[in-house]
């Protein structure tokens, strides 16, 4: 398998589209990818759409071939993909196989949702699941997550409500945030519960939006004259549904995480930037623990030493995470890829992390039996 | 790329199985396929699950995921694939890639859906479509087809009707077919008429089913023992939307089978037998054409003289087709791979076509703007 390259980076603001279409958000995200990337339409050779909800909710298939047909790209092999809130990092994986296996020299990933749902109402990924019907939604599960985090480690209320501050403080500094206003411990504390321990402002919300990013060979990216951001490991997996089932760790998230530190031959340690899966503030929590940044029941301590922060030693969602710059779920996993690209080159005006050099991006997807039925770890690194 | 191998195919009966789901039906051609392949399930390291409709009727997602659990499969990739009719194709597709590229040395591909509707409703792919809102639904489409090609080259209403009869007679001898019945000329012109020229007995029905085949590399092959069995071309592609519009081919599949035929170092003239998307009848013909397993304009020639019918020169839909077969849209695609690899090892008891050496599988997916959203053609060769 060869290198392969984010060559360009796009996204629409992520928040409430109700007057645009899939098609509309996904044709900007895209063609503000291949401008990014410089390059010609014609030079792109493959397509890979993540969406999560459009049959569901818009009654719109063929996602995938709207989008790129609205961006100008028609003619070539254009898939769509489904893997929850895996979705759009699932259709990252997907090309870079294409470009890795040298079938393709360069390909457009993108993933575009409108998640956005009428207020009160759960989001329908995973409705026919028995679990789900009897009630098992994924407030009521992540409150469990928290409530055995909290008992076998001494977790704090206060240090899951400063994630979602610091991620907050972080939407604050990204244009392309859905909240872009500071939220204190009090706040988060305070708003009304969700799931106990969770709380509003725990939450993240679903979002419309869309993102997408142009993969390519080294001879391509040395022809566009981009800086090099390689993706130095890809990986997906699938739960195995019969884990220790303490809901204080993900096993599949640990097993993605070694097998990416192996492909691209670093460790947590080396990592300048980390974007993660927050879809509660405790996963956050979690995440630092499965990822390695700390050890299992240390990720509280990490949060109250400032070690995740903007200016800490590994900044955690410095675009404010899907907690504060929004969840438009099929999007989301490669609007972390559009984040990471921008700090790696030095563009993540007024939310830099100076220095950046390697980072990681983490999404999971959908949930069967106190397991993910997705899990891709992404490692990036500026060559 | 090297070489990728079927090493087991294995399908449920395709019709009705209201009682049954999604995870029940796309399991049990898993196994199925699994069993035929001989190979442990901890050898097989990544799954493609082609579906079209789960989301869209049966309120489901992770469709791959739930099928492979209950096959007893987990802690692998695993992808879910929408590209409309051509979902469980392009699960075939992405399956090649994964083995072809040397990331994988054996993959399960399967496609399933529940397509069964309330008697008249029209199936819900791409129900978002602004033509498809303003009736352009696919009997109106293909009708405009028939017409068209009637026009340009006199086809006959007999011929498109001949069709019908063939892969309803096929379908007599096939296990897994939804109907089992011969029909006359007199019974499919006489059948309701549906979209003028277009009658009930020339339209193939939704249905519910699955399909599974395993793929792996020559190695794994040779271990299991089983007869090779090789994909010489798998070819994904999505239409120019451009096109002549002059409804008498498609573009998109000419330019799939060029570059299948040219992946395979093999052409029209050698293939044994052909499984083609007769939705409707007249699909058939221009699907000879687009083919080239006769000049355009004279498909109907070869259905009047039983050329592509079983003891032929080229029997095409053998298994009796979507006509005969059934339809369950994400399934077909990896349904006509079941078929070709039973023919090409002589298992295709009563409707075995003798020799059958080599073999193409075609599939096009949705509609935009006259043309398709996705072809797929696959070239399996005895070795």
């Amino acid at each position: 398998m060869r290198s392969v390259y984010v060559a360009g980076v796009g996204s629409t603001t992520f928040g409430k589209h109700l007057d645009r279409s899939l098609r509309n958000l996904g044709a900007e995200a895209v063609s503000k990818a291949l401008a990014d990337a410089g390059i010609d339409r014609k030079d792109v050779q493959a397509g890979y759409c993540g969406n999560a909800l459009g049959a569901m909710l818009q009654e719109e298939t063929g996602v995938g071939q709207h989008v790129l047909w609205e961006a100008g790209l028609s003619g070539l092999p254009i898939v769509n993909v489904e893997n929850a809130c895996a979705s759009g990092s699932t259709a990252l994986h997907l090309g870079w196989q294409g470009v890795a296996s040298g079938l393709y020299d360069a390909v457009i990933v993108f993933g575009v949702d409108k998640a956005v749902m009428p207020k009160g109402t759960p989001l329908k990924v995973g409705a026919a699941d028995m679990e789900v019907q009897l009630g098992d939604i994924f407030p009521g599960y992540f409150a469990m997550v928290a409530q055995k985090h909290m008992e076998a480690y001494g977790t704090t209320l206060e240090q899951q409500a400063k994630v979602s501050v610091k991620n907050h403080d972080n939407g604050c500094l990204n244009p392309y945030a859905e909240f872009k206003k500071p939220l204190t411990v009090e706040q988060v504390l305070g708003s009304p519960k969700i799931a106990d321990p969770i709380t509003l402002f725990s939450c993240c919300p679903n979002s419309d939006g869309a993102a997408a990013a142009v993969l390519c060979s080294e001879a391509v990216m040395r022809k566009l004259g981009t800086k090099p951001i390689r993706l130095a490991a890809s990986v997906l997996t699938t739960g195995i549904y019969d884990n220790k089932r303490d809901f204080t760790s993900w096993e599949i998230e640990e097993k993605a995480a070694a097998e990416a530190y192996a492909q691209a031959s670093l460790g947590p340690e080396d990592m300048s930037i980390v974007e993660v899966h927050d879809a509660f503030s405790i996963c956050e929590i979690v995440h630092y623990e499965g990822l390695g940044l700390c050890a299992p029941g240390e990720g509280g301590k990490l949060i109250d030493d400032g070690v995740t922060a903007l200016g800490g030693r590994v900044p955690v969602n410095p675009s404010g995470g899907l907690l504060a710059k929004g969840h438009p779920i099929g999007a989301s996993g490669v609007g972390q890829i559009a984040e990471i690209a921008w700090q790696l080159r030095g563009q993540a005006t007024g939310r830099q992390v100076e220095g950046a050099r390697v980072a990681l991006a983490q999404m999971m997807g959908g949930s069967k039996e106190a397991d993910a039925r997705a899990c891709n770890i992404h490692i990036l690194v500026a060559d």
